[in-house]
């Protein structure tokens, strides 16, 4: 599906004890957003970080439904007890928690019949209505009810999926971006950039981020708009501000 | 302060558009989990990262505050016209925003007179009754207001300065965690695990989480519990089931 001029947006909720925990660092937000961004136009307005707990998942799959275009959630689509997001969605949409047939067929002909024990068919529990999001690398699939696509948490494999989800998808209008390294600090430059954001306040937004590099202090300066000439128009100002400020462009 | 046998949570609130696009991928979520779970037994149980956008954040601020112990917010304290976390902060909770006299002198210090221009003094304003979280690596203080500690993005500045928060939070039970690596699939153990958790529900918490090493599938098993002795019985239990099911023991 396509539908130009159109700003479409998505959630993503982390459900995962180990996230919270610092166990394991999180990889799968800026995958997912940057393959939103840059595949689809869809723009990611929040991301949520949970618990493995049944009420809370509930509340929070009710609320971001009705709030955001899509929501995509990563983990607890696995065997395991601490597995609850596909039985915790079924709730929050008063769908019936059942096998889907298509899902237990493509698990049973991977583990063939004689392996494919309980655990393995809990892979295939799902809300009522579900459509497929197939899985190339290990066979489980992931889900889609209404605006909710359920994907695993395990990186590689929620990966190897994401192509999946497109068909399901709504784009939105391509955001591009244009980053301006230079070298100073935000507090030499922020207050003119504060007057083009202003000029440009509809259009384009400006972001300024402070780094370091090879010992001296720059500010990445990062504008983003669905409209490329706005966006070249900003440039030129901000490369103007930049020598009237006497201040070194790395890169553009 | 130190208050015993008590839990204690925490939410971290992550202001920044460079993370929803997928420009930066966030390592404060990971930093803050682990130092406040290890330093101060306080169990971080949401994460939200949320855009630059005055009354997305105050709506976060407000509930976040309202169901959580302490509030971390990262992000949107520096001095430029996307940095609007104080700002916020002053509109959720009705207080003045103003010139912090303390943090003034202090930037006012570390600039010198003459190069303490209006981004700097920006640096300075916070909410009435802000109480100031020292900043030994580049003087501009975050501050607490509330049950809300407002912290710097930029990682490195981020890690110099959380030591500063502990005198303003109370101490929670110290959570204990135990890992048991094992070569084998989740299938194959999900069903035992489960009855293992469900035995300890109230006292343990066990998440089952794949890896690949070694060109092998692999299970960690991480239990967690404010009680060390109940953690050797989850652990004996699950050491007693991998004998049984014969599936090799990698590290405990």
């Amino acid at each position: 599906m396509k539908k130009k001029n159109k700003k479409v947006n998505a959630a993503i909720l982390i459900i995962g004890n180990e996230i919270l925990s610092g166990r394991t660092q999180d990889k799968n937000v800026s995958f997912i957003c940057n393959w939103l961004n840059s595949k689809c136009g869809i723009v990611v307005s929040e991301v949520r970080i949970i618990q493995d707990i049944e009420l809370i998942i509930i509340k929070n799959i009710i609320s971001l439904s009705k709030n955001f275009d899509y929501v995509f959630t990563t983990g607890g689509i696995g065997p395991t007890h601490d597995d609850i997001t596909a039985q915790s969605i079924s709730k929050a949409f008063n769908a019936k928690y059942e096998y889907h047939k298509e899902a237990f067929n493509i698990l049973e002909k991977y583990y063939g019949k004689s392996k494919f024990n309980d655990g393995r068919k809990k892979m295939a529990m799902m809300p009522r209505g579900s459509k497929l999001i197939y899985n190339p690398s290990s066979a489980a699939p992931g889900f889609m009810i209404k605006n909710i696509l359920s994907l695993p948490g395990v990186p590689s494999i929620l990966n190897s999926m994401i192509e999946n989800c497109k068909p399901y998808l709504i784009r939105g209008s391509k955001v591009y971006s244009k980053t301006i390294n230079v070298f100073t600090v935000e507090s030499n430059i922020s207050k003119e950039l504060g007057l083009i954001q202003k000029k440009f306040n509809k259009f384009v937004d400006i972001g300024s981020y402070p780094f370091f590099r090879l010992g001296k202090i720059g500010v990445s300066i990062v504008s983003r708009s669905t409209s490329k000439l706005k966006l070249t128009n900003v440039n030129k100002e901000i490369v103007k501000l930049m020598k009237i400020k006497k201040v070194k462009i790395i890169n553009i």
